[in-house]
């Protein structure tokens, strides 16, 4: 029997990760790309094509911020730079004549924790995917949520102060600004505390969330605010989201999820204490099981199939 | 061929109405209680049956706030002063010895709106009641959403201001403080303003929604800006909504909605100023299409079918 293989590819903010995933969720090849660097996106399948060498392939899924599953686009994504509608499905179509599915970066997670990680027994829950930006991957009856229009799940443009700041995407305020890899690096500098002038982070030229959380750990009480103000905000947020679909749980995602055990219960603590009593006890707030290029990889390929 | 009648009963903060409907969705019967006058719940089928005299039926369909389908139980429902939880389908099922489904009174405004109202060609749609408090009716692929635990739709209990007003569930800032009936009411003591002073609704005992909008039509500075700031408030957050189950449209239903086009207008206006640029121009706002105590009715004979 010949081996089934299919091209899974995380489009991010920052990098784009990309696999051969076999039929047992196994990736078999793995490369990787700097956004940045691809200036063009209709030549993304050539740059693809040139690292992948000899490697064969089936078919192709592809996770991408604002993508609009129905249309085969990324639309409007604030942190892309490559212009208002991408018809990306098209691009990879017309280059490897394979069918190409795409979906929300966040519901590849979410399709990746369900069938590989922390999802497993969940047949309504929400992967909170926390990179340069904060999506949602929502699971409703046992299956990745779209919504009418193929773009549901933008729980990081719920604006979430009035006057807040500013977005990627024009307005003001959006929980990602907040709660993300680089609304924590924002929060240095916006963040005032009389901690703040004796901080190590201040003298970081480009500092990312890694060191945040470091400092936090070696005592930088500045650090510790940030770690604290980021968790309250989202735990805060994930008990206002419970009212929305009811789920059974939340699986943190991402780049600042990997923080591990002590930002999750800390999450999980702000959650629990702001859910709705009618909500209590029956929201869970969990870390992904996943290595998260990893997961996002295996769940572009398995959306693909699925 | 006999006849088949469903008594629809809707459980408010303020009134219980219930109606007989047949076959057909019309109502052959209407009657109403106070919710006040109500102390014990378990009491409720002998009251109706009292106001039904010899009237028959064959089911029972209800609708209350904080209801769970699945348990058949009110729980913990802010606006109603009866204990913890209620097991009003079992108080319904021993009395009339008949089968009984509960559903929230938002969900059954919205099956009401998609049988018979504004919502008939939509498939994924919210209708926001604004009664006592604000509750969420979320279709999804042409159904009622449940949700995992059965109390999806809590929209009114989204906290939208940290150290915001008190609210019933014992919580701060809840939407349904600022924007249901109860809410605008209480924007008359809690907004300030250079016109507060000589409005005449300062010189009400107990003004109701109502009062508000007429001293508006009429003139009153005040009252203007108390309409103002309640469609301001509620447009944003239908505009941040839409993050989460991309829906087609927002159906206002209840009290404050059935103050007309002028109001639903305005809404309109803030939802889509506010808006992601992904979901600009997708996203409807409309009112009711139905008479509220009807719709609910309505809504939750034909949710006992359903």
């Amino acid at each position: 029997m010949q081996t089934d293989f299919t091209l899974g590819i995380d489009i991010g903010g920052t990098n784009i990760a990309f696999g051969l995933v076999n039929n047992n969720g196994e990736i078999v090849y793995e490369g990787n790309l700097k956004t940045s660097e691809v200036r063009n996106p209709a030549l993304l399948p050539e740059l693809i094509e040139e690292k992948l060498k000899d490697h064969h392939f089936n078919n192709i899924g592809i996770g991408a911020p604002s993508s609009n599953t129905f249309s085969g686009m990324i639309e409007n994504a604030p942190n892309l730079k490559w212009g208002v509608n991408i018809p990306i499905v098209e691009y990879f179509e017309n280059y490897f004549k394979l069918p190409t599915k795409l979906t929300n970066d966040a519901n590849a997670a979410a399709v990746g924790e369900k069938l590989f990680g922390a999802a497993k027994d969940f047949s309504e829950f929400v992967v909170i995917t926390l990179g340069t930006g904060l999506g949602a991957g929502i699971f409703i009856n046992d299956k990745v949520f779209d919504g009418k229009f193929g773009t549901a799940g933008e729980f990081g443009h719920v604006m979430v102060e009035k006057e807040g700041r500013p977005c990627g995407c024009g307005r003001k305020g959006c929980l990602e600004t907040y709660c993300s890899a680089t609304g924590m690096v924002k929060s240095i500098a916006l963040l005032s505390s009389p901690n703040k002038d004796t901080s190590p982070l201040l003298t970081l030229t480009c500092p990312t969330p890694q060191d945040i959380f470091k400092a936090a750990e070696n005592g930088d009480q500045f650090a510790e605010e940030i770690v604290e103000f980021t968790a309250e905000k989202l735990g805060y947020w994930l008990a206002n989201f419970a009212c929305f679909s009811n789920p059974e749980a939340f699986v943190l995602f991402g780049g600042i999820a990997k923080n591990g055990e002590n930002f999750r219960q800390r999450v999980d603590n702000y959650t629990q204490k702001n859910i709705l009593n009618l909500y209590q006890g029956k929201v869970k707030v969990l870390s992904s099981e996943l290595h998260h290029k990893n997961a996002a990889i295996l769940g572009a390929a398995a959306y693909a199939k699925y």
